[in-house]
């Protein structure tokens, strides 16, 4: 990634990262600050079964107003029962006491192995060293992005302006999530600031909004793991207007939202655990929007599509099989498909697999487009392919 | 296996196999028939993208009377239009042929690459290959499971005999299929043969309640592929009184099936795709029947489950995810998890991964028993691990 301001991009926030030795090396707890208190929206885990920093923060989001997120990387804090829930609360407080805030102000994420109990010395140490050097320039910003990583292969970052009314208004977030191919138990977690004048309200519908287009698009079976959360602060510094629900200058700052997001959540799927492609699914022509939404997933969820990918293979029979069981109408005889603008099924007709459909299925990026010819329905999805490295990394990686 | 008798160990059916070229070596094509027109019964795939034979076998399925099944391996006969349903048809003729009867008796299965014309040719030297070593042996037996195969690696048989009002009844089956980590595009095929007295509708009610509980439990996902199918042919010529549903000796007939069945499907699931675990998932205790279908499979699904059985890692952190993540009731703090009798998770706690669960999960068979506490709901799915040469064999199988 270029460098970036990312998460301090936004006027009225300062972030910081430092060592408590919860990762085998590097930074592994990140602090964001906020100048003052900020309207804060988050989204979290649907799974019934959800880590100690998920309960936490729902309570906190509650209130709708935040003056700092902690995070650490390297122990989810999940399976812990109360003993667990007690040390992210602790940790929120020990953030708190740095962001001259109460510890009911506090967003907390943790990623990282389940099952073992948070070692709060290392969490005080790393709160403490990241405390020590809060900042808003990019090497504080590319440093966060880095605390956050767990199996990541690189940071994450994106950001946007918008012009509202005049005014620049300014949205920037990290991220991490490298098993994207498989996000059950992969926590994804993002952290969006801007700043923006909003409710909390309305930044909440934007985020779910925004979300709905992009961590939901690259989470490609929709289920999420026992941490998974992202949240978005909203400083109020930009200088524009308050941005209201159902304007033309919302529909302006979702947009940006929504790139930004989007943006975090190709990173993810390209650093997909072993991943060696970026695969962007394009269903066009579906019943619906649903109907296409649900053949995306499948076709980004089939091992089967997965592994012909890393083979290079412009595999229609599979792409096809997986649309038609996903559940939604489809007809072979109508159904075009084509992989980088190659058509490789045409109505019923399979195409030579020669020539230019060999060149464009060795690209780093493989768009998988296919018109349904059904009706109007439409929907986009991010994945990657599976590769031997998946299977090296989930067999040897034990919690 | 051991050797046995498998589909002609009913009385009243013989079995031949022949190479007709469509396979890069070995025996191609089955073609089994029975002395008289035998009551049948038919499960079809349910996906929207389905095969020529699945259109052609769909309609004598609704005669309710099949004298003959002809099956080839090597080519799928799938999204290759009207011509292909003209050849699936042709393929029953020349069927028909052999076995006395009209096409319209004769059912038929294809498995293999898709998307590529039949070649009749081979075809037609196949079905007379077969036709001219019908046997009712061991050797005529094991060929056929054999020639159905495709990347199967070992052929696949059982049998049963159940004894009803003092009189034996033989129901006796092959299989083919070992893409079952994810039977989306990998074709099952089926043949079961019972020499009961039954009808047409008694038998169909018998199969679907034999696939729910062994089929349908190795298919995952519940997805089936373009050419999936299971037939069953009765011969009438046990000697014993007709099976009448919902009598005591129904129920004996339906466990002797589900029996074949189920041994049929463990079969699969143990020869998945570079599978080196035949693993069985047990969910007791869940809110329903329903609820704990949708855990096991869920369980059984997760890409993470599945690596972490390679690496033979006690991983119940990613159980419960999957578990909690089915779309049914899940509470962390009543559920308890054990990996062939030794216990990982216990209501909330983790137990230490040392000692004896460290060797069983070294094992070949690993039965993944989770106990949820909230209710009478159970269910079982058969599946196996994810390894290396899963993404082999599907990154370098191209269709």
């Amino acid at each position: 990634m270029a460098e970036m301001l990312s998460v301090v991009y936004a006027k009225g926030f300062r972030v910081g990262s430092g060592r408590g030795g919860l990762k085998s090396k590097g930074d592994d707890v990140m602090l964001l600050v906020a100048d003052e208190p900020a309207a804060a929206a988050a989204v979290f885990t649907t799974n019934k079964m959800f880590a100690a920093p998920i309960r936490y923060s729902r309570e906190v989001a509650k209130s709708g107003r935040v003056k700092a997120i902690v995070a650490n990387a390297g122990n989810a804090n999940a399976a812990t029962g109360d003993a667990g829930y007690a040390n992210a609360r602790e940790m929120a407080k020990i953030a708190a006491g740095y962001a001259s805030c109460d510890a009911a102000e506090v967003f907390v994420a943790s990623t990282g192995v389940i099952g073992r109990p948070l070692d709060m010395d290392k969490v005080r140490a790393g709160v403490e060293a990241a405390a020590g050097n809060l900042g808003s320039d990019v090497a504080a910003a590319e440093a966060a992005a880095r605390a956050i990583m767990t199996t990541d292969l690189v940071p994450k970052s994106s950001q946007r302006s918008v012009t509202i009314d005049g005014c620049e208004v300014r949205v920037g977030g990290i991220t991490k999530g490298s098993g994207m191919i498989s996000p059950k138990m992969a926590t994804m977690l993002a952290f969006i600031t801007t700043d923006a004048v909003i409710t909390t309200a309305t930044l909440q519908k934007a985020l779910l909004e925004a979300t709905e287009v992009s961590f939901n698009r690259v989470i490609v079976d929709g289920d999420m793991s026992t941490n998974d959360c992202a949240f978005v602060l909203a400083s109020g510094k930009s200088g524009a207007a308050e941005i209201k629900a159902g304007t033309a200058q919302y529909d302006l700052f979702v947009n940006a939202l929504s790139e930004v997001a989007v943006e975090l959540a190709k990173q993810m799927a390209a650093d997909g655990e072993g991943a060696t492609k970026l695969v962007t699914v394009e269903v066009t022509g579906a019943a619906d929007n649903d109907a296409a939404a649900k053949q995306a997933r499948a076709i980004a969820m089939s091992p089967l599509v997965k592994t012909a990918l890393f083979g290079c293979d412009p595999n229609w029979g599979r792409v096809l099989a997986a649309a038609g069981y996903a559940g939604a109408p489809f007809e072979e005889g109508k159904a075009v498909l084509s992989f980088n603008g190659v058509k490789a099924f045409d109505k019923g007709v399979p195409l030579p697999k020669t020539g230019p459909i060999n060149d464009v299925m060795k690209e780093h990026d493989i768009t998988i487009e296919l018109a349904l010819g059904l009706g109007k329905g439409a929907a986009v999805v991010y994945t990657c392919d599976y590769s031997y490295d998946y299977i090296k990394i989930n067999a040897e990686y034990h919690t």
